[in-house]
């Protein structure tokens, strides 16, 4: 059964949480009877706790990313719109609409409370997890004393072709559901909440989870056709999560603690280039083979990599500028990253080519000791750099869980 | 159980086709036993028949519409390619790689003969449905005496914005899918096969399939939040089918005969300022309740629309400017059409907003009287023209099916 947002709205008060929470994951048929999308699986993901949701979540099929900049300096008023925010999300992300009966009810002289386009998709295991970009430690809020050291204005990397526009923010929203409209209109909500004190700064959609964060995930491929990701941290990683993606009150700033930082990259491949490349050229690029995806050397994906195995010839089996060398934790004082990464095409480039690439997010904590060190290695030696570049570029610090009645920042503002 | 096109390989054949045949509708456990994507259901659409797959098809979750240019002068490459990409998208819309064993075999000296990004997926319903643009038939390949009269340039509507780079096309692929790596997946290696012959003019990605092609669907959302396409053409109505969408030996170019047009509009919306409208404002504008969809002065979704139906005051229910009374067969002799749209963002517009909005496909037998007369109609009078701009136009001939051994457009070369 298929619980819809108008059926949700039938019930009231404890009941919609607990009709909400009960719900299994399945294909839906919804309340007319027809078929709803084979993929609306009803999964609710938790709002609250320790941690914001769409971190260690598994990655879900879609994505909709937004960076914003707030226009006013009224620091009462932002923290006023990140609680408005957090009250919508918790509605949002249990599959209801942004108010009770806003989308089809309501004032006759008021706008509607909910836009409306997911009123009769589940929640597809939305989640909602937002973020705080350097800048707004600048001086217009009083925030600067409260900065994280960990959330520093990343390097320019070698062959970095950055688009401004496509790069920094104030804030962010990651929207991530199995569901591309359900994503779409959870961002298009929090944006419209925020007119007059925030506005769209880029916005970035992404499908094909490019990698995921769970063991119980089937490693997904980019658009290079691999398999990416295979070494990152995983959910179940339950020492390297802890080690190695929350942040805590020893690092620093206290209201960080059970936060992580949030790097994207938007990194546009040369998919035209690539697909001229041989299979074997295109292995030792990545390290992996494309079919199974095991390191070079090695007979399965999750088997070790081992960058000492020689070949015939005593020739390395992962080249010295492979992919997976550079980005391996043994080359890097054991530092991992957790990725969320997302592949897209956006349009053409106008000059005859598909504008497609990896939306890349990592959650790591901190940036300094893991994702900078790696994206130096990679930059400027890894022999993929031949065929992608990276067009856009932020970094956020991504606050812990929201507790029942706090919401997201409280412990900063 | 899931064939994924790597299962497939291990079959030959007669045996691949039939096993892809048989394989029914479902939520996939890929053959490592970890979770498929939710939404891969393996269905397989049929690729030969008397009409291409994906006019009537029932509409899938994601698109991904390619328009190109052709760089070549030489009709028979522009021949061989057609050839080409219909042995590809015969073994693509079955779930297989492009060739056999592609992505992860191959000459050592030679580039992957499939991408591979979807090598783990099922065919996921995949339709690629193709069209020929106006400018296709100038001197260049000797066409000019065979370019149907229904073909005509689209006329500047009042209010249009277009954007010559999101506009034209000599060539167009229509890939539609439940998952949207394999749109992308499909599209990407018809552009890869083309090097030389082709490249991409635009190209744009599509989700929520924002109106149903078929009575078995729920009719899907807007990005206005409101119910789309409810009144046009479905695949149950076989009268309106045969009348209205497919082209006949007497419309004039027999090579047409089973084939439709296809005009592709990229509509813009201006959600913001939507967003601010009342409710009754913006049923008024549509014509509709936002929630059920039915008509207003009506009570259900599929009830018949009444032009005449006067509310308090004899004040008209349906207003005069409202979009289904100006989009009513009624007010344009007879005239409907088969929609296949579908919601897009494309990342922001620069000045704060996202950039969403429908991209709008219709199908029809003749567009001097169905698309042209309706857009005339709406570009106009309706009133809503303030919240949405065409950015981007086209029309292509879309050829009729292909039968096993032709290829397509065989009729036109």
């Amino acid at each position: 059964m298929t619980v819809s947002r108008r059926r949700v709205l039938g019930m009231t008060g404890a009941g919609v949480a607990l009709a909400g929470a009960g719900v299994a994951a399945g294909v839906g048929i919804d309340r007319f009877g027809q078929d709803a999308p084979a993929h609306a699986a009803t999964d609710l993901v938790g709002f609250h706790g320790e941690h914001q949701a769409g971190i260690v979540t598994p990655t879900q099929e879609n994505l909709h990313f937004a960076a914003l900049d707030v226009t006013t300096k009224d620091r009462a008023k932002l923290a006023k719109l990140l609680h408005t925010w957090t009250d919508a999300a918790r509605r949002m992300t249990a599959g209801q609409e942004v108010t009770p009966g806003g989308a089809v009810s309501g004032a006759a002289a008021a706008p509607p409370g909910d836009t409306g386009e997911a009123l009769d998709l589940p929640a597809s295991s939305l989640t909602l997890t937002i973020g705080f970009g350097p800048s707004l430690f600048d001086g217009r809020f009083g925030l600067a004393g409260k900065r994280p050291a960990a959330l520093v204005d990343l390097p320019v990397f070698p062959k970095d072709k950055l688009d401004p526009a496509r790069s920094g923010g104030d804030l962010c929203i990651q929207a991530c559901a199995n569901d591309p409209q359900v994503a779409v209109h959870a961002v298009r909500n929090l944006v419209r909440l925020g007119f007059g004190v925030t506005e769209v700064r880029w916005s970035q959609l992404g499908f094909g989870r490019s990698s995921s964060t769970s063991r119980t995930q089937m490693t997904p491929r980019n658009l290079f056709g691999f398999k990416d990701g295979t070494n990152n941290v995983k959910a179940e990683d339950a020492d390297l999560v802890r080690d190695q993606v929350w942040a805590t009150e020893a690092d620093g700033q206290r209201w960080m603690a059970g936060g992580s930082y949030l790097v994207a990259r938007r990194i546009r491949m040369h998919i035209e280039t690539w697909d001229r490349e041989t299979l074997q050229g295109q292995e030792q690029i990545i390290g992996r083979t494309k079919g199974t995806g095991a390191p070079l050397g090695q007979a399965q994906e999750f088997d070790q990599v081992d960058l000492h195995v020689r070949g015939e010839g005593g020739v390395p089996a992962v080249a010295e500028d492979a992919h997976i060398r550079l980005a391996s934790s043994e080359t890097l004082n054991g530092a991992k990253i957790l990725r969320r990464g997302y592949n897209f095409v956006d349009g053409s480039d106008g000059v005859g080519h598909l504008e497609a690439g990896l939306f890349f997010i990592a959650f790591n904590r901190d940036p300094r000791k893991q994702f900078i060190p790696m994206q130096n290695a990679l930059s400027s030696k890894d022999a993929m750099m031949e065929y992608v570049q990276h067009t856009g570029s932020a970094i956020f610090a991504v606050p812990p869980g929201v507790r029942e009645g706090g919401y997201w920042g409280d412990g900063l503002f």
